[in-house]
């Protein structure tokens, strides 16, 4: 019988790599009532040891702690009660019972920089000491990729990035190692993109490939945006039709990154058939449309996202069609459709200056703007014109998340606005750095530091794998000279 | 070097039976505030197993679990806030947030009848299932002494029994396996003597006399009236003085049961330093004083309680006397200090028809009269009258814990009046049986159901040690035929 694609995800399973991190602490005696604050150093993913002992009499009754583990400082004073969207079993904030003195390891894995311990329930003076965190990470320090990065903004940015992918590197590219544990295909993409630059690994995004391609599908042959791998293989239940195009994506990358054709032309047939399938529902004006499923573009549930799904097909085109010229293979007619799709969006999307939605209330966004060049849709000059105007006007809809901010700094630098690209990268990744994150967030909204997509900020991830990619941008683009060995 | 005491405890550690319990419970399909209620058959001591699976979607994030355990069913339905003296961390109700489906086990171990799970946080629906207790005990079931008992009373009391010592036989004779799971000396010394008549142990007891060898004692040779053993042996730090008698009583108990000389002469200087301590602490009229430690009798902690410990240590000269004569030793000094004993307490203590305290207000307790019966203070008619007098007098302080029930049964059984330590035993023991109790409770006060000495009836420990003793009695004075094969 055929291995299938699960198991061959499976027999990919990686070694995670774990680092003892020690906070100076001195051994702390406390009562009922009191806390510490541990300060690993950095942002860390793994688990917590600790020795419990007694001090002046043995310990007559079983220890009540709880225990808050904090990505970002700011988490551990926030005592409001949570009114988010999301499960509150999220929150890393837990209460446990220890009936004896000893060494122990608690049993849930955290993300964390900080962590508070307080004492809730105990009739005597108890000792805690030895903590030590056991960071896990699937990212081989070994095989780090070094760079000569002189500029000290742009060194510091790329130390957060690769911490930021380093902690999201587990069994799988997981989205936030807080929260949403799962392998999600848009996020992959920005992870294995920026892997090839620092980490490469391209056995884990090769098991992630599997993953999606065992996943799911719907009628049109769209896989589910992401899945689970642990205890057990399971589909998610959300398809989200730019991401189904980021496996396509994802899959050209990963051939232009290792050469590995075999695992290439395997999978290409499931990336093929969600290009085939949004061919297909094109409408009348040769635009595609939100027929296959969910659009996700950006955190914005209010925005019309058709003309930047139209740019993210035209952008998956132009992936797979240079991956097939490279294997020498016939890309007509995935050059035939990119023509079409360019000129229909010219025709019905552009009014010779920005790109608009006549879908939807002429709606205008930074996103269109983005998409549509990253699309080849629009070059040069006109492409400069079109992004600066769309980011500096005051009408426009803006980026919410690094997801979109990722495609915004790449279409820059495919415009040739390469000192645009580095500023907005700096405003946005640096602003990130400024409030303090060791790794880089789910979120940042510049001028609402407390904004969350789930109604309440102390469920946002702060260490999340969609915002890895300036590693990917300063290597590539940024940095004054090639890798050093 | 020679073994220590302690070291000798551990090469006894006692080897624990599993049980695997499966309470019926059929797949149990559950959302966000639903509950279910697992009843096990009956009270048991060991760690819960259950699967965690998902029911359309795959569990999406972590699963918080409220966990109740109830040793009676009232435990479950009581939602007051706890207010008790002793720490809230003895009570059975956990948070647990669990990250992945699969088998779990609870990592504390409990002592419960009911489980009640309720789904505090899960976005998705969940099922909960196969779920198993495993009940542990160190009572070996093969080796249990069956009884022949007509009487259908006495059979569920001697049934209720054997549950409460098994459930409380575990590395030591714990004192309760809810709360306050250490070996306590008063305990051990009930749950030594119904062991011998049920299920033999007398490695058990002996590691048990070990760990209060090896245990701190005072200047005065008294030894501290608890020990812990897991994970390390420690001391308590209360000496008690009737129950550092009580070393001298469990020990020959013990020689008596078992034959074993050589740990009976081991431990026995340790016992008699206690005698001799309280032999030299005895006040002007020769009766003992408290000088040694404090006095426990019984839970009533405004009670004068001289006349009593008196009648303690007349006991444990008895118990000695008797396990000397049996091995040929000579008893005479213990034998003259016995009936000094004897002729103080009559003198100084006693009215012609009362034990009375002549030190605080000629106080009247039904403590003394058991005592002194013990003691061998008075015999015959005249301790017969002097018990139902001290039992029915609307004047007298009662008994409070079945500590202390034990030993007014044993006075009664001493005095003769055999018909009046049955209904006595049938009164208090069948009392908690009828409040549905599988096990017998720490405390039982029948008009006060509610009653606690700590504040609290939800920290009441309903299996414990010193409530086991109705097998002893039925099986030695009232099952109606011997022991069966």
């Amino acid at each position: 019988m055929k291995e299938s694609y699960s198991e061959k995800a499976y027999s990919l399973e990686p070694k995670l790599y774990k680092t003892k991190i020690t906070p100076s602490q001195p051994l702390t005696v406390m009562k009922r009532g009191d806390s510490l604050t541990l300060d690993l150093g950095s942002h860390y993913v793994g688990y917590l040891t600790f020795t419990l002992w007694y001090v002046d009499h043995f310990i007559d009754a079983p220890v009540t702690l709880r225990f808050r583990f904090a990505e970002v400082y700011d988490e551990l004073e926030d005592d409001s009660p949570y009114h988010g969207t999301l499960s509150a079993s999220w929150l890393q904030d837990e209460t446990i019972t220890l009936d004896e003195i000893g060494i122990h390891t608690l049993p849930r894995r955290y993300a964390a920089r900080y962590v508070r311990i307080t004492v809730l329930h105990s009739p005597k003076t108890l000792s805690l000491s030895d903590f030590s965190f056991t960071a896990l990470t699937s990212a081989d320090e070994g095989c780090l990729i070094h760079a000569r990065i002189d500029d000290p903004v742009l060194k510091a940015l790329d130390t957060v990035s690769l911490r930021t992918l380093k902690n999201c590197m587990q069994r799988v590219f997981e989205d936030g190692p807080k929260r949403d544990r799962r392998l999600w295909l848009g996020d992959l993409r920005l992870q294995a993109l920026t892997s090839y630059e620092t980490y490469p690994s391209p056995a884990l995004v090769r098991r992630c490939l599997y993953l999606f391609a065992a996943a799911d599908k719907n009628e049109y042959g769209l896989m589910q945006s992401f899945v689970f791998d642990s205890p057990i293989f399971a589909s998610g239940n959300w398809i989200i039709t730019d991401y189904a195009l980021m496996f396509a994506v994802t899959l050209s990358d990963y051939v232009k990154a290792t050469g590995d054709t075999e695992t290439f032309f395997e999978l290409l047939p499931i990336a093929e058939t969600v290009l085939e399938s949004l061919h297909k529902t094109r409408d009348e004006n040769g635009i595609v449309t939100t027929r296959c499923g969910d659009v996700f573009i950006d955190w914005n549930r209010t925005m019309s996202k058709r003309t930047a799904l139209h740019g993210v097909y035209l952008y998956t085109l132009r992936k797979l069609i240079a991956a097939l010229k490279t294997l020498h293979r016939s890309t007509s007619r995935y050059e035939a459709r990119l023509r079409e799709g360019i000129r229909d969006a010219i025709t019905h999307l552009y009014n010779g200056k920005a790109f608009i939605n006549p879908y939807d209330r002429y709606e205008y966004s930074v996103h269109a703007a983005v998409w549509m060049v990253l699309g080849g849709v629009i070059t040069g000059a006109d492409a400069q014109l079109c992004l600066t105007d769309a980011l500096t006007s005051p009408e426009s809809i803006k980026p919410f998340t690094p997801y979109m901010h990722h495609y915004t700094v790449e279409a820059l630098i495919e415009a040739g606005l390469l000192d645009n690209a580095r500023k907005y990268l700096e405003e946005i990744w640096g602003g990130m750095h400024a409030r303090g994150g060791d790794t880089f967030f789910e979120v940042y909204v510049k001028d609402d530091p407390d904004f969350s997509p789930y109604g309440d900020k102390k469920i946002n991830s702060m260490c999340h794998a969609w915002s890895c990619t300036p590693a990917y941008f300063i290597r590539r683009y940024f940095a004054s000279e090639g890798e050093t060995p």
